[in-house]
């Protein structure tokens, strides 16, 4: 039996996956449309970027996740834009008509109007960002390795991860650890003694998600690890070559060639098509400004959730762009359209936050939750057991625990290839596989 | 104390590799020089191409398979040339003097004069390779789902595989088996009865290394899988939507949109290079022509193994070109140069056979084994096991047993997703996330 109430939601990370597996049962269709096949864990995207994870570990197809909920269609493409008042979304291969209408596309790194650093400084939302910054650290140990000038094998050996949140933390942190078990293993010319790596933040602490007292551990963990941790540094320029920043009243300049962005976040274009079809309004961030129930003013069949969302809390400030706040709008928007199909209304939106935490590198994590505070090797053995929690909803339990045993025991960054695009020819000032 | 013998191996693949290990403990400094920062277990390639493996799980950096070996420097680079009269490698680095060289570089696909088919027909040598089999044939997966004509939908699970030695034999059973689970799991539209499968084979029968019965065998299982098996079909002309052949005196034509090309291997340009060096004879295929202990003409301390070797054996018939050739020739060389430095000479090197085997999907194969001949199941166990025991020395044993486990059990392709190259936007005339 087809169901006649047609739900479409676009975007399969975690609000439009969540969204989607909560109306299981529910006597509804539903299209799920992404424009790529599968759904990314990514708050395990920066263990591909480093060479520890594969991204078959933290990519599951869509198709393999949802092959047993039988309501629901997987359809790949790419939305242009929506005719709302006719209840139509515009995709690459033609327009679909919705009932109700979920979009989660998410967000996109940011450069604040200096979009000529995306390609010297690459950031970490996508699994070809990963594959990007990969093969970047690892021609740069390469390059470094050949390099008989000591100040130049400095410079291929300096990694500058510019923002402080949680994935520049977690980058930061996790190149430091090759610095200090690969170059010593690895490499026959170079040793941790020629690697620098910098992490530089605006704000005046690093992780300013979290209290004070647990951004200064983690300041000691990074330290500790090797990272310089510059607070307070606005970054000016970036050439092939360097990072300049500004600290206090003094610019400093760091020679480095692999430099790294994860100091700007902005809402997916989608957001702004949808804003255009209905006249709702954006926030600063390009975030669409939803009502207590994710819907859009106007149009009670249309939400928004996830990082595409500006949704305030009680005390008005917007719910943070994190997995949890996705995952939990859209499980509550599924139960809001199954309930009105019932006839019941329901209640506004509330965000339950279990806890946020953050790893600083093997043993070494800081976490908050329910107001307690750890870090350390406790809150290191909490983030293991959550993220793999997550994870196994998603299929991959066994392969991604067995890597990490495997990578704890050996310290091997076995995943760490270069590859090329073969096919590619116009950039050639380069050897495309050394780099040079 | 650093050893004043210099061996330069220009490949990391099975022959220069097997060099290098054989090398261990000989008073020698040796440097092997690749492109590629990884040596690649080429026998399960195909498995990456459909999505069975990760890179990762065939893929090991050079670095970390020669970590403990004092001896060896790594060097990423390309070979440009030679200057053999002056022991010199030419590489887009800069030069390197050699006592000994070994150059063990392969061969790549070759298309018989028809260039243009490259793009439209993808070989499976390298990693990019696979993936960009591995995207094709999700694409057309995607294609057909969305496509309402049965007669397109029928075209786009059209897949023509040509060449019948093993790599085309595993991709055509491995084709065969997706559609057949996956394609009743995961999708909605289609099922295995709008999918066919075609092997295209220029001889009278299929895996011509094996004895006829075996052909007949392995030709059985494939076509018990659905494969159709054309013998004695020449292709004359390959478009993006077909393929033209020749059988017999009729020509006849398939649709199809995803064709793949295994009928054909050339030598690396290295051997031509080579060739302008030091004088010695090509062979149609551009294979080096070496002398029984490998070396080549007029030149006793430079060495050429593997595929792009023509080593004659006893009856003028020149060696396969096979992983186990390879990995016997690297070994011999380097006992072979190792025995000189203390005046000690050496025969002649002699292949020896110790089986070969093709996998034809889940439970079957075919194997030849010191001339015992098995098909079926026992013959899928033995290449189970002769290809664990292969990859286990470069060290991903773990990894690979589970993910063959869990994929045994159910039958999950889960490492199919579609990979785009983002930054390249030159070949927009499709939409680059569903290929339309």
């Amino acid at each position: 039996m087809e169901h006649s109430h047609h739900i479409v939601i676009i975007g399969g990370g975690f609000g439009g996956l969540y969204a989607a597996q909560s109306l299981k049962n529910a006597p509804v269709r539903i299209t799920l449309i992404d424009r790529r096949n599968f759904h990314l864990f990514q708050p395990l995207l920066y263990q591909v970027a480093t060479g520890d994870l594969s991204p078959a570990n933290i990519a599951s197809p869509l198709r393999v996740i949802l092959r047993r909920q039988k309501n629901v269609k997987i359809l790949l493409a790419e939305v242009t834009g929506f005719d709302i008042g006719n209840r139509r979304v515009i995709t690459c291969d033609g327009d679909l008509k919705f009932d109700s209408l979920i979009v989660a596309t998410g967000s996109a790194n940011h450069y604040f109007g200096h979009d000529t650093w995306q390609p010297l400084a690459p950031g970490l939302k996508t699994l070809e960002d990963a594959f990007e910054i990969r093969n970047r650290m690892m021609r740069a140990y390469e390059r470094a390795e050949k390099e008989p000038d000591p100040e130049l094998k400095k410079e291929w050996l300096s990694f500058v991860v510019v923002g402080a949140g949680s994935t520049g933390v977690e980058l930061a942190g996790a190149l430091a650890e090759i610095a200090n078990d690969t170059l010593v293993n690895d490499f026959r010319t170079i040793d941790p003694g020629y690697s620098s790596i910098t992490l530089i933040e605006g704000m005046d602490r690093i992780l300013p998600q979290f209290p004070e007292e647990l951004s200064a551990s983690a300041k000691k963990s990074l330290e500790h690890l090797g990272v310089t941790v510059l607070n307070g540094a606005m970054v000016e320029e970036i050439t092939p070559e360097s990072v300049t920043y500004k600290i206090g009243d003094r610019t400093e300049r760091i020679s480095s060639r692999t430099v790294l962005w994860t100091a700007g976040i902005k809402a997916s274009p989608i957001g702004k098509a949808l804003a255009d079809s209905t006249g709702v309004e954006l926030d600063r961030s390009g975030r669409v400004i939803v009502l207590q129930d994710c819907s859009i003013q106007g149009w009670r069949d249309v939400f928004v959730i996830g990082d595409l969302a500006h949704f305030s809390d009680p005390d008005g400030n917007p719910l943070p762009g994190l997995a949890p706040v996705a995952m939990q709008q859209g499980r509550y928007v599924a139960k809001l359209i199954e309930g009105r199909m019932k006839g019941e209304s329901k209640l506004g939106f509330r965000y339950r936050d279990f806890g946020t935490m953050s790893i600083l590198g093997r043993n070494s994590a800081v976490a908050m939750i329910d107001g307690l505070r750890f870090s350390g090797w406790f809150a290191w053995f909490l983030w293991l057991f959550v993220h793999l929690r997550g994870i196994i909803q998603f299929g991959n339990k066994l392969l991604i625990l067995t890597q990490w045993a495997w990578k704890y025991f050996t310290r091997d960054h076995y995943a760490g290839f270069i590859t090329t695009n073969e096919t590619n020819e116009s950039d050639d000032d380069f050897c495309k596989y050394c780099g040079k």
